[in-house]
């Protein structure tokens, strides 16, 4: 990428520090604008010009050494093209979809067959971060507790009583290195009202799905815990710059356990006390719905947010509105806080308060 | 038209009823489905596959002898389109609108020179009838007392205090047609507080625009009343089936006086006793706005109402909700009581309670 180049590395970067963006997931609640070949990461959700991907690679760029993206062989094309920059080795495409624990560890592995064991770091490539600056300050702490042998995550500090994520009880301060805690305990997705107990007691942060550790840290608690996940990946990452890498995808790829890093290594090794958290109020947004969309897009001074839209749009008794997309004239009258999703497959008009039945009509609109 | 065949004419139409149907007006409140180059009266608003200028040419076909319609220049393809049966005579194209006075004059002044003089009606092609025969009804009274010299209007029986159309005021039975009364004035459109009032007299009727009178007697009103205007079609009409009449029409059609036939016949002729009125409870409907046409198409079973759609439509957590037109599966979500309108040129979404606002919006744009 334009923004890694050698001189701005030794600047700012540590020198040994790979990021990898898994580019995965449906995002069927942004749907019609997000659909399965043309999935939520690719797509320009802030009217800034740059994908969600685009984004999180630029953002990681100050403290990385060198970034490798994961995602699904129908997307790799797609990739390539909104990150000229990367090199065929650095994107890692998936025959099919097995969840995020062997999409990380695959690319551990990789990895660490390139370059020896060091550190890095999974972002999601489809989460917004404001404060990208802070999320860097949170991520080099994350690297200096990495070194000496954590598994860290980066706890987001709650804003509201979120029953969307998950969450992370923290402990006791590392003691060692300034800013990280032992991290308790990985919590599923809370109810209202236990969200609002976490908020309250200060000790918890949301789970933003960012880990940070040695690759040999991470692909020896695999060893122990999903042991045939780590030799499968061990054995595609051995293949995977020589002749073989097809064949061994082929044989190994569709034997890989389906599992969330979460199962698979966060909580077990939280509960052995080998995990650890730093806390960041960088300002992350994950663009789960067009509820959360409409809250980081300015409107225009006439109160409409506008996404992605070159005709005219006209709210008439109607505040609130959100339109995006499309290429004909659009006019709202007399409907409040409504969202017009105008795409060449379909048409949305969404309220605001039922932004998370938009999956319903998804799958609804595939069943008929 | 294939229902005016001359068999069905014997019988069951009157030898010599010329029905005019004037097609024109915009239809800016039903933007974008009617638009200027394609306006109300093309549309196929009940979703019957019949345009309203179709509905209204089939409907009055069992009175008719013989139909003329009226319409601009730039819509006299559409029309030949639309009504394949009707000959080149029997549409009248105008170089360009000026109202409706002009339109019925001329027409009568054509028939009058082709046939004599006779008895003939003038209907709007943009009008639902939901009950034909209740008109049919009606129409025959009116030819009636229309060969006994009067100018006869069709008043509608109010069903509600209408602010948006004129209303007539009923007098004495005429005694030689039973049925008939004299009319004894047009009042424009009243405020609500006037219109329940005359709800609750029960002597007044809207005013649909349906006028029924001899060809004679008309253009005898005219000549006394609007002089110049009676003299210009007189004038085309004389040159109208022979080489003259483009020559005619460039130079006498500009100079014609631009007035409805509300102001220059029927509230001066009723002021001197000349109109009468033939009730009727026809189910008359005007399609103004978005509102009334959803109160006029069944929903389906969903609750929804579809109008010239071929692509799925599916309403979550929506009431109320209809759609019209387009070729692209449409969701609606947590929005009751919406209308989308789903055309090539422009979407519209409107809450049902702002119809009226819609015409602001189409000028709005047309400005932008």
């Amino acid at each position: 990428m334009e923004s890694v180049t050698p001189d701005s590395r030794k600047a700012s970067a540590r020198p040994d520090f790979s990021a990898v963006v898994p580019a995965g997931g449906s995002g069927t609640r942004l749907w019609p604008l997000s659909l399965p070949d043309r999935p939520k990461f690719l797509h320009d959700l802030r009217g800034t010009g740059a994908s969600l991907l685009q984004d999180t690679v630029a953002r990681l760029a100050p403290v990385a050494s060198r970034m490798m993206v994961v995602t699904g062989v129908a997307h790799a094309a797609a990739v390539h093209e909104q990150l000229p920059a990367l090199g065929d080795d650095d994107i890692v495409a998936e025959p099919s979809p097995r969840d995020s624990m062997a999409a990380i560890a695959l690319a551990a592995a990789i990895l660490e067959h390139r370059h020896g064991a060091h550190v890095f770091g999974s972002f999601a490539a489809d989460q917004v971060v404001l404060r990208p600056d802070e999320l860097m300050r949170a991520i080099r702490i994350a690297i200096e507790a990495a070194e000496a042998g954590a598994v860290v995550t980066i706890g987001i500090e709650p804003l509201y009583p979120a029953t969307g994520f998950g969450w992370i009880l923290r402990g006791e301060p590392l003691g060692d290195v300034e800013g990280a805690f032992r991290a308790e305990a990985f919590v599923e997705k809370p109810d209202l009202e236990t969200a609002q107990a976490y908020l309250d007691e200060g000790r918890h942060y949301w789970n933003a799905g960012m880990f940070v550790m040695r690759t040999d840290v991470l692909l020896g608690h695999l060893a122990r815990l999903q042991p045939s996940l780590h030799d499968g990946v061990r054995t595609l990452a051995a293949a995977w710059d020589g002749p073989d890498r097809e064949a061994s995808l082929q044989k190994v790829w569709p034997t890989l356990t389906k599992i969330a890093i979460d199962h698979a290594i966060a909580e077990p090794v939280a509960a052995e006390g080998g995990v650890a958290v730093v806390a960041s109020n960088c300002d992350w947004i994950d663009v789960g719905d067009f509820a959360v969309l409409a809250s980081i897009v300015e409107p225009d001074a006439d109160g409409v947010i506008r996404l992605n839209r070159s005709a005219p749009t006209l709210a008439l008794d109607a505040s609130g509105t959100m339109v995006i997309g499309g290429d004909r004239p659009v006019v709202i009258i007399g409907v409040d806080d409504v969202t017009v999703v105008d795409t060449p497959g379909a048409l949305l008009v969404l309220g605001r308060a039922s932004a998370q039945r938009v999956k319903d009509a998804a799958s609804s609109l595939e069943g008929a």
